[in-house]
């Protein structure tokens, strides 16, 4: 029960649960104010680039690409290691699982989400998840796991069949690398390539929901040429262990299922306040909560001047720390609160190599090649840290332009 | 029971266990000969290349960037995945963990070694061995893991302490990279990282005792100038949690043990005959053992012309492979068996960033920075395939070139 971040009680003591894009963001707007002591939550030491865990998932990145050092990332703040659980709204002290208690003056819940199966039965049990590396390398394992059982011929071929739940920019991202990790292992594989395969299902009318008509039949022409087999309007009832049950009554088979189809917030903190949907906490328009606390990003539920709810995506937790940041300094200083809000920065999806779909927020749309070198920079600008860009540079140079040269990375265990 | 590569009975059935260097060598040189099957069993699809083991150990490398899938590296040959335990003589069958029986006209046991601790006590339960993937991944993980420990309160600054215990080419090689994560993890850590540091300790007179003399004092100031605390002619009488007792009665603490101090050959294949130390199976002058059984690499026991044990190097296993190879083909062609001749490629060990030793067979000694280059360049020739090069490559300019700009990988889960 012991505090321990007594030091420089004349300081404002800003504490920010979560490493993710909206925490790093926050805490880096703070670093170098005057008068401010920040300190970053996380139960891991890394900032994990979300984006790519599709690729360390179907074996095109190393796990060590996407994650960069907490410490290293926001540089003068402190770093503490641990699974924040709880709030002491009145001692002001955020609660930490292995008892720590860290004081505040300001408290920005960042913590994003994990995987929510609305449900479904057997979901947990026998769907895998995609939020954590650890995650990414179950998928991976599994993916080429399988390819190694049914050549052993301890599975049946059917297991070469990977099912993906769900129809957004994850789903769709993961179910193109899916089918190039397929295509990819076919040579290696040659005996029994032939009999796998990739159904991606969405339970609403068509792929991409949050994207423009004309990008969702994009990515279904794009998905349908590297031969997914894709299911639109049609439900997940059930998942068994190498199963997935359709509400049209249909069966897939599977060796390997993929949850992309929901997300939500951690339980854990519902009852600081109102949720919305996805556990995700009611803010008001200042992206405040109460008693000092913030949250941002995809925990966070607040609705633009047009009354949509802003999307769980990085431009809004990234753009909200840095907003958060500002307000937690205004308010020390007797400032009144502004309103957050958030500059639309478009939104893109790749589909494989060379075919990606971008919409920018001036209505221009962009397709194919033009389309997935614009996802290739701008995921290497976000990336953190030079040794991940060289890293991932490299990994891309030679998955996209020595394609077919060499074998993919089999590494599983 | 059943035998599961019964097809092309017409065919020579070449049966290797192992898909190290020497496995390799041996399944290339067989491939694409006239009427010869060959297949190639190995608990593991991916052919490791364990000299860059250590690296992946400090987190200098990401572990994707040293595995090459076995069947691109042997195409044309079968690749059994599985662990050999016994040998069916009469039969003519290798026998596999899960039961399954793979019959051989010839069996090439290429098994390699595994760590050995010469019965002191402790070294099983709190030393780390280094002799695959999985256990170089803990080793990272207990290397960073220390300094979060440490960081948050949990272990007391000794647990900053590494002792590798073994200084041959392995431990020397290690300790300099933990020495130089050190450096490396300085800044993200800088209330701690002064307490950290690297004991390496030697039973025997001097460092890289088959290395020339030269060459030993070499390292041995190499590694002082990196900071390592050197201990030779002291022997392991215990090993403990957290501390290494040494035979002159000093006690080492550490947070982190590793043992680099021996090796032997897995004991399950004692039976088959003669062994010298280390469980190496006694061979003839041409590396045949018995009934179609040859033993290549670092398991099989042979003395070269000048009456020396040859050494457990990845060339002894390659140009073993090699020459088993032709000796197979020899046999069945109703030729004789040939001596196995060793050319002695040199030596060579690296100690931290522009540090190495090479020797070579002509009497040549390299040091500095050209013994480091030369290193590198046979490193980067030896790897397989071209996309762990061009990764490794990218990793080691980053790593040697913008040493400093960057943290090290700290991805430890």
């Amino acid at each position: 029960m012991s505090e321990i971040n007594k030091k420089s009680p004349q300081k404002l003591r800003v504490v920010i649960v979560g490493a993710g894009f909206g925490g790093i963001a926050c805490a880096r707007e703070l670093l170098g104010k005057p008068e401010v002591d920040v300190t970053i939550v996380d139960r891991h030491s890394y900032h994990l680039f979300s984006p790519l865990l599709y690729q360390v998932s179907t074996a095109g990145l190393p796990d060590d690409d996407i994650a960069y050092p907490v410490r290293a990332a926001v540089r003068g703040a402190h770093y503490q290691r641990g699974e924040a659980i709880d709030v002491d709204a009145t001692g002001k002290q955020l609660v930490l699982l292995d008892g720590k208690r860290l004081a505040y003056d300001a408290l920005v819940l960042a913590v994003g989400t994990e995987g929510n199966d609305f449900g479904i039965p057997g979901v947990a049990e026998n769907a895998l998840q995609m939020k954590s590396l650890a995650e990414a390398r179950e998928i991976r394992k599994a993916l080429l796991g399988t390819y190694e059982e049914v050549a052993a011929g301890h599975l049946t071929p059917e297991a070469l069949h990977t099912v993906v739940i769900g129809g957004g920019p994850t789903g769709v991202e993961l179910a193109g690398a899916v089918a190039e990790l397929q295509r990819g292992l076919a040579r290696e594989f040659s005996e029994i390539a032939k009999e796998a395969g990739v159904e991606l299902v969405e339970a609403g009318p068509r792929l991409l929901p949050s994207f423009s008509e004309k990008s969702s039949s994009t990515a279904l022409r794009d998905l349908k040429q590297l031969g997914v087999n894709v299911f639109t309007g049609v439900g997940v009832t059930k998942v068994g262990p190498q199963e997935v049950l359709l509400s049209d009554g249909r069966v897939l088979p599977a060796g390997v299922i993929i949850w992309a189809a929901g997300v939500a917030a951690p339980k854990v903190w519902s009852k600081l306040g109102e949720t919305a949907a996805g556990n995700r906490l009611m803010v008001d328009d200042t992206l405040y909560l109460k008693d000092g606390i913030w949250v941002i990003g995809d925990a966070s539920f607040l609705r633009d001047e047009a009354g949509r709810p802003l999307p769980q995506v990085a431009p809004v937790a990234m753009q909200g720390g840095r907003h958060v940041a500002k307000q937690i300094l205004r308010m020390r200083d007797g400032l009144e609160r502004e309103r957050f809000r958030y500059k639309d920065k478009g939104q893109m999806a790749t589909i494989g190599r060379r075919r990606a779909v971008v919409e920018l927020p001036n209505g221009l749309k962009l397709t194919g090649t033009p389309a997935w070198l614009a996802w290739l920079l701008l995921h290497v600008a976000y990336l953190a840290g030079g040794r991940n860009r060289l890293s991932v540079v490299a990994d891309w140079a030679w998955n996209y332009i020595a394609w077919g040269v060499g074998p993919p990375r089999t590494l599983t265990d």
